[in-house]
Order: structure tokens, then C-alpha cells, then sequence
């Protein structure tokens, strides 16, 4: 089975959970609408990369780290996109969860996707007792207080924050945590395997800022101009352009030098180039510094 | 040490791992504000109090429990008193969360507080790792989809819903799980223990509906008639109020019964009877019996 058709059929089988007579029914589908069809579930492709890296020896929990990863980055699209934070109409190309389903439903949907995505590991982690704790501890502190994407969207609401507090804590740390779950997950040393989420994670970040500057809202599935649009703290903004081109290409590079050596490396270097390509195109890059030197 | 100071000092020191520096500090001061000063702590009290008459062999397993308990009751206060569900704007006496630091924070706070409970647990756990797993599902299936709390809220956006469906999910599913959950945290069996949860579940969701027609808005430090302003299925107006008020004797009644016996009964019955008397006191049944016969 291919890693693609793995994380799918992974997350269906946790929604499917819910599904179930007796259930609130809009809940439920408000729930699916904010899970498929995806994106291009970069952290449990990086969590599962990292597990077969390690071994993966216990794949149920393997399985159940990445959709833990995935719904929890769901939760967080559902909550930012509501009318106190972005109001947005669009994701993925499609109506919001909000836009579809209206406010208290997408308030439960991500309610519901961060319960899920603790009950999805303690379902799979009766195999390997010995593993769990320290797992939720990873997954948990890269969601809540006082370093995960919850606090990173909080920084939003204060009156002064340091661009990169801001997007470590708002997308940083659900990739390291994808790094080092995933290793955790087959028994590894999430140590070793910590930096190359955290520069993956920057180089994310950095990424979706020049992509609001430079992508085409069609292939973006979004509205672009949002930062400016909200305020909110910009490295395309704060370096220029080119300057983020160019960090994020540093930061690729720290990325494929954080691999560790396994056999699993060159799938894990490929993984890393294909995804740095797919978030900032080699022709943006091009793009940006012909501008430049006009 | 008493049970309401050990309830205390456990909420302060889980929340006093979000109170650190590089925490936003606005987000740390709302989610402090939806746990201090607390209510009745009845969930806490009720696990604390299964796990005691269980032996009590992990007391910070039991106290983990008892946190993830309240800290989910509170999360789902700050989100039901948002601007698209009850728009409160009091809580406890004094300004709700969203009333105090605005909506964008409460969403948070309440997603924080998720990820902290289940964190806690997470925390306490590796030393019963065996008991982890279980415990963790019994808390999260109690909370998400299908039939916990986040799924009782949701029957509030659905056209057709009956009501005892609607309370055992929205109020009776932590109930149970302070039960089960608590003979967990000590090794316990968790089926012997989920009847007396699930009655005073129930007994404690037609006592809200009654309130809600009966008590003193200062007393209840909420407004009140909320549930007929909202449209909310109520037992006190399926019932009527003497008919809710019988149902509820019952199933304390049904609850006295449903403790396993055991050294700790004793001290369970009369929590139950105290909590039964804090809830509706005997003065108010008088008063509406007095109502029906003049």
C-alpha cells in the first residue's frame, strides 16, 4: 500500500468512529467536510517517513500518530477560518467549515477533531503500552499552551510578538512533532529526529508567507493577501521577497542536513525536496529574482 | 489533606505549565479565568471519591483524572458561552471568558483546555502505563463524537432531537466518566462504577433544567430562563416542574443504589446526598408541591 492510500484509509477509519446511529448527524458531517478531501497531508507523510525510518514496528500506532497530526491541523484550520479569526469563506478550494456548516457547528467540528486525535492514539497504543505517554506528551505539547499551534494563534491577539516565537509555536511545532511522534511511534529516539521537523516546520511557515504574497488563489484553494489583509506578523513582509526566497532555501537545506543517517534517508531526502518544490516552485524563485534585478 | 484542597492544588499545578515565559500571556490569563475559582468541582469530587473507595494505589493518576475531568467541564463552558451558542455574559458569578478577554480568546481557551487534559493525563500515566490507555478512551469518548459532550451541544443545532439523548451526551457523559474513570485511575473496574455516574448524570441535568425555571440569578451566578430563550429541550417544561422534580428524587434515589458496596459507600452517599441538596434543595420541592396543591 502506498503512503497516500495508508493516511486515508488511517483517517476514515477514525472518522468512521463517529458515524454512527445515535450520533448528531451535521456534526458528523461538518467533521468529514473538514478532514476530506485534504491537503496535502505533509505531517503524516513526514511522521510515517520518519516511523519507516525507525523501523516501524508497530504500524496501528504509527497509523494512529499521523492521524492524530492530521486532525489535529485540521482542528486548527476550522478554528482559524471562523468569523473572530479569519472569517473565511474558502479552503481548500471549497467552502469553509464555517461557510458550509455555519459558526457553533465549525466551533464543535474542531472541538470534536482534537478529542479524536487523543482518542485515536490511546486506541492504538494499548499494543505498546510502554510508548504512549511520552507520545501524547509530544502530540499534545505541539498543540496546546505554551508552545503549540494554540498558542501560536494566540500571539495573534497580543499587542507585540517576535516573528519567529510566532511561527514556531503556530506551525513549527506540529512538524517537529511530526518528526519526533513518528519516531516515538516505532520505539526511535524522537531526539535525533527533532531538528529536521523544526526547520522543516520554518521553512513551512515561511513558505505560506510568500505563497500569500505570490500564489494564484485558485491553485492556492484560499484567499491570498491575508497577512497584510490581518496584520499578521509576515516574513515576506519583514525580509522582502527575495529575502524569503532565499531564507527558505537555507532552511531546505538545513533540513536535508538534519536527516539522520538510516537507510530510510534518501525516501526521507526525496520526501523533503518534493514538498520544498511543491510549496515554493523553483519558477517563483526565478520569477522573484528577475523582478529584482529589473 | 481534604479532597477540595487536593482538587486545587492539582488544577494549579497543571495549569502552571502553561504560565511560563514565551507563553502569550493574554491566552494563559483566559484559560485561568475559566478555572479559578471553580464551581462545585462535582466531577473531580466524584472521581476522587470512586478512586478512594477503589484503594487509591496511584493518587496522581486519580488527581490527572479528576483535572481532565474538570478542565474538559470547563472547556465546554467557555465554548457554550460564545457569541453563536448562549452568548453569556456571566459565568460563576462574574464576566465569562469571551465576555472578559473577547471571542478569538475564548475559542482558544477552551481548545487549550482540551489539550491540557488529555496532556495531564499523559503526564501522570507513565507510571501505570497499563492504565493509560483505557483511561484515556473512557475521558475522550465522554468529551468528542458520538455521544460526548461535544456531541450533546451539537443536538442543540439539529431540527429533531429527543431529550435523553440530548442530556446523556451533553451532561451525562462526564458523569459516567467520573465514575468509570475514577475506579480506572486506581486500577479499578470501571463497569461496576458507570451506573451511579450515569444516574447522577441524568439527576444532575434535569436539577439544571430545574434551576433554570426556579433559582435566584444571583445564587445561580448565570442568568436564568435560558433554556426556553433558547429553545432548548428541558425536562422542567416536558415534565412540568413538579414532574421534573420527581424524576429527579428518583434517579438520586437510582444513584444512592448504584454504589457498589464497598469501605468507601459511606462517604459516597453522603456526597451524593449533599450534592443532591445543593442542587435542589428540599425547600424548593416543598415550595413547588405547595404551588401545585393551592
Amino acid at each position: 500500500m502506498d503512503t497516500t492510500t495508508r493516511i486515508e484509509r488511517a483517517l476514515l477509519a477514525a472518522l468512521s468512529t463517529h458515524e454512527v446511529p445515535g450520533a448528531p448527524p451535521k456534526l458528523a458531517a461538518a467533521i468529514r467536510h473538514a478532514v476530506f478531501p485534504g491537503g496535502a497531508r505533509i505531517r503524516p507523510h513526514l511522521c510515517l517517513a520518519v516511523a519507516r525510518a525507525c523501523g516501524d514496528d508497530d504500524p496501528a500506532l504509527a497509523d494512529a500518530t499521523a492521524v492524530a497530526l492530521e486532525l489535529l491541523h485540521c482542528a486548527s484550520l476550522v478554528h482559524d477560518d471562523l468569523p473572530c479569526f479569519d472569517d473565511a469563506a474558502t479552503r481548500r478550494g471549497r467552502p469553509s467549515v464555517q461557510a458550509a456548516f455555519g459558526e457553533p457547528l465549525a466551533v464543535l467540528a474542531g472541538d470534536a477533531l482534537i478529542v479524536l486525535a487523543f482518542q485515536t492514539l490511546a486506541a492504538a497504543g494499548a499494543q505498546s503500552p510502554g510508548r504512549l505517554a511520552a507520545l501524547i506528551t509530544t502530540v499534545a505539547s505541539a498543540t496546546g499552551m505554551p508552545f503549540g499551534i494554540v498558542a501560536g494563534q494566540a500571539w495573534e491577539c497580543e499587542p507585540r510578538v517576535t516573528l519567529s516565537d510566532y511561527q514556531r509555536a503556530k506551525t513549527g511545532a506540529l512538524f517537529a512533532a511530526a518528526t519526533a511522534a513518528g519516531a516515538q511511534a516505532a520505539g526511535g529516539d524522537h531526539v535525533r529526529w527533532r531538528a529536521l521537523g523544526d526547520r522543516l516546520g520554518e521553512a513551512y511557515q515561511i513558505a505560506d508567507d510568500i505563497r500569500d504574497v505570490l500564489a494564484d488563489p485558485e491553485v492556492l484553494g484560499k484567499p491570498v493577501g491575508q497577512d497584510a489583509c490581518h496584520g499578521r506578523p509576515s516574513a515576506a513582509h519583514q525580509l522582502g521577497l527575495t529575502g524569503a526566497i532565499e531564507h527558505f532555501e537555507g532552511l531546505v537545506a538545513g533540513a536535508l542536513a538534519a536527516i539522520p543517517e538510516c537507510a530510510g534517508a534518501p525516501a526521507l531526502r526525496a520526501l523533503v525536496r518534493m514538498e520544498s518544490e511543491r510549496l515554493v516552485p523553483k519558477a517563483w524563485c526565478e520569477d522573484a529574482a528577475r523582478r529584482v534585478t529589473a
